[in-house]
């Protein structure tokens, strides 16, 4: 009896397994979302047919192929019809009110599009509990999605005594207008050391989620069916950006997409993220998808303060695209709206989860995904290898394909970037975060070939714009 | 789409598939053990056939039917066959040795004979982390078994180095006598943080297998295919109740069971527990089975200082079995090997999957399994009820039935336990484990019929037999 989980897998074998034809995905609720994209997405989308694609043969794989289904079987979408919003606005105001932070609207952005379907709202306590100890949730016919970290709305005893024996209450934005409606609620207790300790492996003070999130939010939670009544906006110039996995799905498919392969990122793009991308790309093409596209896909949610900022981000990866250094022709950009729980191994089975639901058959996993320094001790909290061997392992995700990150150096004889040769250490350079930071923040310039000039000079800009804090340190903001 | 797991199993409908005809459990390892159960096991089999049991209905039903199927298919049996074990002995004298703590040893008897079926050795990494993560192993046919304490191995820097780049390694008890032979060794860092968390959900100083097992321990874990020279014995009066799973699936065979049920117990049983097992017997009867047999089944590694030490419970089971509380006719009274967690929800299935493979397919599962108080705030470390939720949702172990615990009391106006009536709860007093220490210390009585006159003057003893420490605290025994 051997015990060996299949931690690499064969992409060509399992090739036909994702490649069937799946129907349009449907929805649970009618869709009322108008989506101009491409009026409205600037240099994520392009509609143009290349001269040089051989486009017919693409569109013959895609009729016979399509996208990878979602969890669960159909993409869950919780924003109510048209015709329903003002009936469900109304009852809205009658009910009892949960207020939700800034956080929880990203969780709700996040049910709301399907991305962590087939959720169809916040966990009640058999979702909590199984996401906890399983990383997964079996449905009724048996089978099993994979789900890794809690989608869960906290309370406190107030709330909860106002809630009383209603059965529904209303979530409402920090204005107090009706975002949601949640229905045939459960009410459970939120023992946050223990979802902490289960979720991060740690209960060391100081994990940025758990101080903005959980340590002081209530100690109860409240599961239910969502009704999202307009779909989330932030109002922040990035709205277009943020594609919806039904929006993605038909981008994709208008493209003629044979395999999608998502990049989850968190950190301005340097060379080393680029080649690694196209090398990717020229890997699909080696073995025999005729279009892969790139799914790059920055998170938009809570992050760390010393993260670079989403809108600076944004700016820095037009930049990438305009440079040239990534194709925009076979990439797509988007914002992933989940907020960020540092959470490595954990974390990044919902990086890739969600992925999955957005059409992405390929999942392009670095080291030390999700990762961060432990918060008290000298030393990585998760071990750099364990995000990728956990994801290849994780219960829900067999039918993705696990790209491992090759390692990406300055390659000095080269004078670029490029695969670290273990042949040649000596010929390569290692730009840490830090040393990125600090150069960035002394308007120094990284070797040549680091980054392109623009992104850099986003960069730059970004660290240019911060004021210094009383101590005189700027954040630290962190590569890869 | 709705994501109800199933929280509770019909088990008629689910029993069919339990009762197919599974070939009699092949081994790994041919099996050397002489197992003379008939004259060593005093109380706990009886190979009478009586006279009132239809027997020969019995065989027909055993015949066609068999126990449920070991983990994986085959249980797994590491102790290395007579002929081999002189070889065996010189080869590992010969080897970098790894000395085995008391609780290691434990471990490795629960290996050897196949508790944890499939594992064929301590956890290698992949293991380790898919029980972490997912509570769970796949196997290389896809199929999924339940594993969800870590059976780990622990080495420091100075084994690490003498072993060096040994491909095998000796494990010795605490005189060098040479106890097994780990081969095709994997050495990988032992994270304690992040293991202590993941397994209890708490990383609160004071868990005792943690202070006892794993803070002292050494920084890497060693895994590996383990062979097993010897049985493991204790030499303590009580080795003949230690049956493997191999034994005690042929002993419920020799009996005929077509049902077999089993209760994990670490503390005095009293008539409620006596009143919950044949309750559950005259379930299982109604349901359809013609023989259902009880497997009482104390555990008898590591327990916490403040728990009834395993001598004295045997002793009081003994007791129980005498004075007729429970049949000795359809019960079964054996050791579980295995050291005990105190993990809660984590570790209920761990209990409940190593019985799968001593062929039980019933599982008796009560408040707050393998709980306990939280070592520094003043509340149980774990919700009561999340024990039989997570058990009932766990991944691998869909085969088996779980029978929830129905809460028992001491019912006044009939003199005995009883279950719990909500429409009168003033009729009934509920003996906590405390109150039952503070009696049993002070020489008084429980009420009549609380538990049987014999088995309360074991416990009496035992608490006599205490030297009270210097501060006259006697230690505490807690009862289910």
């Amino acid at each position: 009896m051997k015990l060996k989980p299949k931690l690499s897998r064969a992409p060509m074998a399992s090739v036909a397994t994702f490649l069937i034809k799946t129907p349009n995905p449907s929805h649970s609720l009618a869709k009322s979302i108008n989506t101009q994209l491409s009026s409205n997405v600037k240099f994520s989308i392009s509609l143009k047919t290349p001269k040089s694609n051989p486009r017919k043969t693409y569109q013959k794989i895609r009729i016979s192929c399509g996208l990878i289904e979602p969890d669960g079987g159909q993409l869950v979408e919780l924003i109510v019809p048209q015709s329903q919003k003002n009936e469900k606005k109304k009852e809205a105001m009658l009910l009892p009110r949960v207020r939700l932070t800034k956080i929880d609207l990203q969780w709700v952005h996040v049910l709301s599009e399907g991305w962590a379907s087939p959720l169809n709202g916040f966990m009640r306590e058999s979702e909590f509990l199984q996401t906890l100890h399983f990383n997964s949730i079996r449905l009724e016919n048996g089978s099993v999605v994979n789900m890794s970290v809690p989608i869960v709305l906290a309370i406190d005893d107030l709330q909860k005594q106002k809630i009383g024996e209603s059965n529904k209450v209303a979530l409402v934005d920090s204005n107090d207008n009706p975002v949601a409606i949640l229905s045939n609620i459960e009410i459970y207790k939120h023992n946050k050391e223990e979802r902490i300790a289960r979720t991060w492996g740690t209960t060391a003070p100081g994990l940025p989620y758990v101080d903005q999130a959980i340590t002081h939010s209530g100690n109860w939670l409240i599961g239910g069916d969502l009704e999202v009544i307009d779909r989330i906006k932030y109002y922040d110039g990035l709205d277009r950006f943020r594609l919806s996995p039904a929006e993605l799905r038909r981008e994709f498919e208008k493209r003629g997409a044979d395999a999608v392969f998502a990049f989850q990122l968190r950190n301005p793009v340097h060379n080393g993220h680029a080649l690694l991308m196209t090398d990717t790309r020229r890997r699909l093409l080696e073995m025999g998808y005729q279009n892969p596209v790139l799914l790059l896909h920055p998170l938009g949610g809570y992050t760390k303060a010393d993260d670079v900022p989403l809108e600076w981000r944004m700016k820095q990866h037009e930049k990438v695209l305009e440079d040239g250094v990534l194709d925009p022709e076979t990439t797509v950009v988007s914002i992933f709206p989940s907020p960020m729980h540092y959470a490595g191994p954990t974390e990044v089975q919902w990086h890739a989860k969600a992925r999955i639901n957005a059409g992405a058959n390929f999942y392009i996993v670095g080291r030390d995904p999700a990762g961060m320094g432990h918060p008290i001790e000298k030393r990585d909290l998760y071990d750099a290898d364990h995000g990728k061997k956990v994801l290849s392992m994780a219960p829900g995700l067999e039918r993705l394909n696990i790209l491992p990150f090759k390692v990406a150096a300055y390659d000095k004889t080269q004078g670029k970037m490029a695969f670290f040769d273990p042949s040649r250490p000596q010929d390569f350079l290692f730009i840490s975060g830090t040393k990125m930071r600090t150069l960035a923040k002394n308007k120094e310039s990284p070797p040549d070939g680091f980054m392109c000039p623009g992104g850099w000079k986003v960069l730059v800009e970004y660290y240019d714009s911060l004021v210094p804090s009383e101590n005189g340190k700027v954040p630290e903001a962190v590569a890869a």
